[in-house]
């Protein structure tokens, strides 16, 4: 008789593999963890994902994270926050990330996804469509009564293929409209050096050159 | 206001975050993967964890895992198992590596740990002490009854310096016993070429070098 882990054991295993770039090996891993560690902390991690499933929804206007009863998140209930400007990024972690620059005080679209045409994922698997139907609601609101105050539409997708290519989907869909349309600048992150630079990096640092 | 992500989602993340090598950016992925994806797999996993905590249990005798009511594990409840030899094992996965090879029929000890100075753990965080224990009831057993049917310990840890150390400190208490104590050998791995392999691998191959 060969012998296996014990089934509740198995099955914790076969649960932890499917979670995202998480092997076997890896589940074998983490469950041996979950096991042989203090099970009130491991309680508390089963307590955490059943609560997260239960309390938290996408945010029905620009689909960030809420647990508001409203439906909307703490960003779109913010009166305080500057409704001309618009960010567009593909994922809840790209919201946290421009809050933690202070840098910003506009409105989100979290995309959840970019359009991805080489790995067959169209403008509808993500919420691009959303965007869309908001932006147009914008603009209809704008011309009959005159009241839109979106000036802005910033388009901070990564600056991968997929990024650039749901820019520019974005940015043409609001060709003739009269928002301004931008994209965050691309060139040499801080502290780097112009030798060890990839061209492409150095080419957009060039071009978007500044006054100093 | 600067935005953070809702309680539970940074709840969430707080704990997946003590899993073993799991940093906050990987936390954040899985959590973003759990609340995202069907909310069915992500329960599944909740009870697979509450499931394994309240089921699995060490083998009283071995300290493998098991789920049995007896508090014994599969392997020391088969009686079809050679009590003859023991074999020491760092980890419940390596039982499960051994078994995979079809080329072991005796028993195990499983350890949970090995003895590591150098790291500040000694013997006494492990099952060490356990195994000496059993060790030690064995050859009174012997003395007295001439009953006990072990003949073999082998020391199966990994060849790192913990793992010999270990092995070691077994071998010592069991020197002047009258159970053969041996060590897996170390050599070429399947596929090995000469030209790659490090010198203290080469040299064990050649000192274990056999008439073939």
């Amino acid at each position: 008789m060969r012998v296996h882990y014990p089934d509740s054991m198995r099955g914790l295993i076969d649960e932890l593999s499917k979670l995202p770039s998480v092997g076997e090996r890896t589940a074998v891993r983490l469950a041996y963890h979950i096991i042989s560690n203090n099970s009130q902390g491991s309680l508390r991690l089963a307590e955490a994902i059943t609560g997260a499933i239960e309390q938290i929804r996408l945010c029905e206007r620009c689909f960030f994270f809420t647990e508001d009863s409203s439906g909307l998140c703490p960003i779109c209930l913010d009166d305080k926050r500057e409704a001309s400007v618009l960010c567009v990024v593909e994922k809840p972690a790209d919201v946290i990330a421009i809050e933690k620059t202070r840098g910003y005080n506009g409105l989100y679209h979290v995309l959840h996804g970019l359009w991805s045409p080489l790995r067959g994922q169209g403008p509808e698997v993500t919420k691009l469509g959303n965007l869309l139907k908001r932006l147009r609601q914008e603009l209809e609101c704008d011309d009959t009564l005159g009241k839109s105050p979106l000036r802005e539409v910033v388009l901070a997708t990564g600056t991968t293929i997929e990024g650039d290519a749901t820019a520019l989907y974005v940015a043409e869909a609001l060709n003739d409209s009269k928002i301004t349309v931008t994209r965050i600048a691309q060139g040499l992150p801080k502290g780097g050096e112009l030798e060890y630079a990839d061209e492409v990096t150095l080419s957009h640092a060039l071009q978007g050159r500044k006054n100093i």
